[in-house]
């Protein structure tokens, strides 16, 4: 069954970083697509893009494309972005799959969603920085590639690009919950992931959000994008598949 | 070592979807038997069959058999069979296995230990049946059976029968709760079950009803039986040895 | 990568039983020391040994070895020892690796972390044994290793000695949290492990007092150094690296 997949990345990354795992799901004979969003190109005004603007580069990336009967896997802050075009998106979707990705509240921001510690850390570098927050790279090496040798972690830093904090801060535009979205849902989760601590996880806190969901579940950390890919695509095909 | 299991099928469910497991274990040295209990069998009255019918032929199938030093393995709402059975089978039990099954307090039934939108929904599907209830297949297919693909997925659902709903509101007649029962008692925990929700889980909430047990795990959803055959008989075998 | 490992056993072991693990990580290239602490060896006397002799016995190993850069890895009661010792080893460490092991705040001794029929039974069992504790076998076998057959599980327990009670209910002396401490710290999760019970559990529970670390997993209980020693060294590993 040749399915259509549309991967979308998470915050600091661009599509380029899904490659890997694009390449596998497209070796088990998927049509695979990983759009860079507003916000995380080249050129993009940092301090001034917010969560509607990436949504809005998502919605429009898959009407250009045409795509029907679209498998929507949204990553981390993906979450949001995906949870953001869905109900625009809803004639060309066959399903929606979250990996260790946030699933807001209507009227949420993604910064209502993640432990008050990280806020305070992000108030403060993004003051410092043009409204564009990085990762300090101790915390990116232990608690979101924690299954990475030092190696492979400093590679991957090194791929990451500064993230326009507006698509934090600004609530998303949801008219219902997602639970009410008429379309089938998965949530996968990274089993080493620590980036949301266990006290504010990512499963079941936010996956419940969604209804009645499939659950599946993959080996490595926040960042088995990197470190797991041939794992992932093969969790991601039995999260999207009918 | 040769042991003897006694294998008791979920709700919905015959001894003859065990079999596959019942193989594996065969192969490994052991006598394993699977009745089906009163109220899944092909002519049973749904209407009025009840927990303690149930409950009453396993206890005779095991006398019948004259089984001995006998590992009895419930699964889901088998739990609530072989708990009822265990005293009345006290000499005859080496160890009692629970398979994401559920563990009753003294009085309970099983409509008390499930979420109240299960409730909800049985209620209503069992008006309209003659006191029979039946799952929706969306709710087997990615809350029962998440890790199967669409083809195994139909292929099982086609297998189940509708159950007799007087066993999910009779109470458990127990004298004592399962933790004072003086023999071995293992839970056994496929990771991906989701038939429970996060929040009113299998492990621990029902394990930690035995007391002292011993915790085992599988890969597969609460329909390993069907998915990860080879590997459920192997944690049986972890779960139910000395 | 060649590091130097001291690995740290827990109550009622001593460093041999860690040598399986100690010749894996040895092979992988690493130095690897596994001294036994005061209140283990053959002629302590147990009913006088309390918690800061033992971390005094460490702290002199390590010195008298004259250890640079070590990976201080400690294993259940172990981690009380690693902690009390961390401070006074402070320029001679690289990192601290807990493995379902004891993470104290200042001042708390062992049994205020344990549930409270561990430290009834532990009362009990010291009265009548000069101030010494054993574990009741029932107990080692289906929750400390319950991933062992019946023989491992025996061959295992007859390796113990009785354990200084006063380890057990000695406060720590800490003049700072555990997250307070600059050097890097992982966290090592048997997903196995029942030592503990899962309403008070090892991780999250106690892992997320180190602050920031990092989270890795293995199979095994929470005896996996009987039972995967293979592994367990494969995890210590991604543990312990920079």
């Amino acid at each position: 069954m040749a399915d259509t997949y549309v991967l979308v990345h998470g915050a600091w990354h661009t599509g380029a970083e899904l490659e890997p795992v694009a390449r596998e799901l497209r070796a088990a004979g998927h049509t695979v697509l990983c759009p860079t969003l507003a916000g995380n190109r080249p050129d993009d005004d940092r301090a001034r893009i917010g969560l509607a603007d990436a949504v809005t580069s998502l919605v429009d990336f898959v009407e250009a494309e045409d795509l029907k009967q679209v498998r929507l896997v949204g990553h981390s802050y993906g979450g949001m972005v995906i949870s953001g075009a869905a109900a625009r998106l809803l004639p060309r979707l066959a399903r929606m799959v979250y990996v260790n990705a946030f699933v807001p509240l209507p009227g949420e921001c993604l910064n209502d969603i993640v432990p008050p510690h990280y806020k305070g850390l992000f108030d403060a570098v993004a003051a410092d920085n043009g409204n564009a927050v990085m990762l300090p790279f101790e915390i990116w090496r232990d608690a979101f590639i924690n299954d990475a040798d030092l190696e492979l972690a400093q590679a991957a830093y090194a791929k990451l690009n500064p993230h326009p904090y507006g698509t934090f801060t600004e609530p998303i535009a949801l008219e219902h919950p997602l639970a009410a979205l008429t379309v089938g849902k998965s949530y996968l989760n990274c089993v080493l992931d620590t980036a949301l601590p266990a006290s504010l996880p990512w499963h079941p806190r936010l996956s419940e959000r969604l209804g009645l969901f499939r659950y599946v579940e993959c080996v490595g950390s926040h960042e088995a994008w990197f470190t797991q890919p041939v794992a992932l695509a093969g969790a991601i095909i039995e999260a999207g598949r009918d």
